[in-house]
């Protein structure tokens, strides 16, 4: 069973798969989306909490992260860095291990085009999990996708090489 | 009791500074510093159980952190919000309130010079809080020049309008 997170201050995705047989089963997706009006720390504490309640009753094994060398400018870069420190964190504390992956790993792993539009890899995320189009919840479908990839890159032994960088290693200290 | 924390994902700085009367006393310092080799994750988990020890042996009334608009590049703006993330939701479990300056509004407080030479922020650390130059501790002095900033903003009323912004209320939600 993995975790994909997309985190966000304002809106976090989350999705868990897990491989059954030949099979990708989608465990549970959803938006973690504080109100935007809260004090920042407030709505990192938000995510965080309901973070712990996912990881407390599905016990995933693996947390697969999308790895961020661009942003816009310093500002959305704090932004997303700061959502990204609350969650690792908090993952960390649970002991599982986190890996991240390139956005066109991922789009490799879910469409097979490493530079598949975004629609693109919405339509093959509900076509692989059997769910159909999982409406108007991009951020989730972006963690389930991130799940995905974790789990083809490393069942099928098609693990790419210097893409997926190991972030904790699951000891805690 | 007001508690500075200059993050890094390498190296916290904090320091913990109380008003009586009219002095202004040291009561800690010191940098949080996990091994650099070891996974973000573990680190910035390090960090937060450092901290959290520190807050509940002292139990601060307020968190003072630098604001942050501005990086090198993309990749240190995130990992700087990383670091910043892990701290603030670890503070907001403790529903402190936090509050966050502009490096020149700390200069301000601390030398009465805005533009001051960092050197010159360290000297007047160490002479306000009657602790002689703080050697070897940069992140440490720049935690305990925050904690000065808040108390000096709050206490006698120069709070800096449109500089001290409040991230976090201290209501737990």
């Amino acid at each position: 069973m993995v975790l994909g997170i997309d985190p966000g201050s304002v809106s976090t995705g989350y999705g868990i798969v897990e491989r059954k047989g030949n099979a990708l089963v989608r465990i549970c997706h959803g938006d973690i989306s504080p109100g935007a009006g809260l004090p920042l720390s407030s709505r990192l504490l938000f995510i965080t909490k309901g973070l712990r309640e996912i990881m407390e009753e599905f016990r995933p094994e693996a947390v697969s992260l999308e790895s961020v060398f661009y942003a816009k400018n310093a500002r959305s870069a704090i932004t997303l860095g700061q959502a990204r420190g609350a969650l690792l964190v908090t993952v960390a504390e649970f002991g599982i291990p986190v890996y991240e992956y390139s956005p066109s790993s991922v789009k490799q792993a879910v469409t097979g085009n490493g530079r598949a539009a975004k629609e693109e890899v919405q339509k093959m995320v509900g076509l692989l999990l059997k769910a159909g189009l999982i409406a108007g919840k991009k951020d989730a479908t972006d963690a389930l996708a991130l799940a995905i990839c974790h789990l083809n890159s490393h069942s099928a032994g098609l693990r790419v090489k210097g893409e997926a960088a190991l972030l904790h290693t699951g000891r805690t200290i």
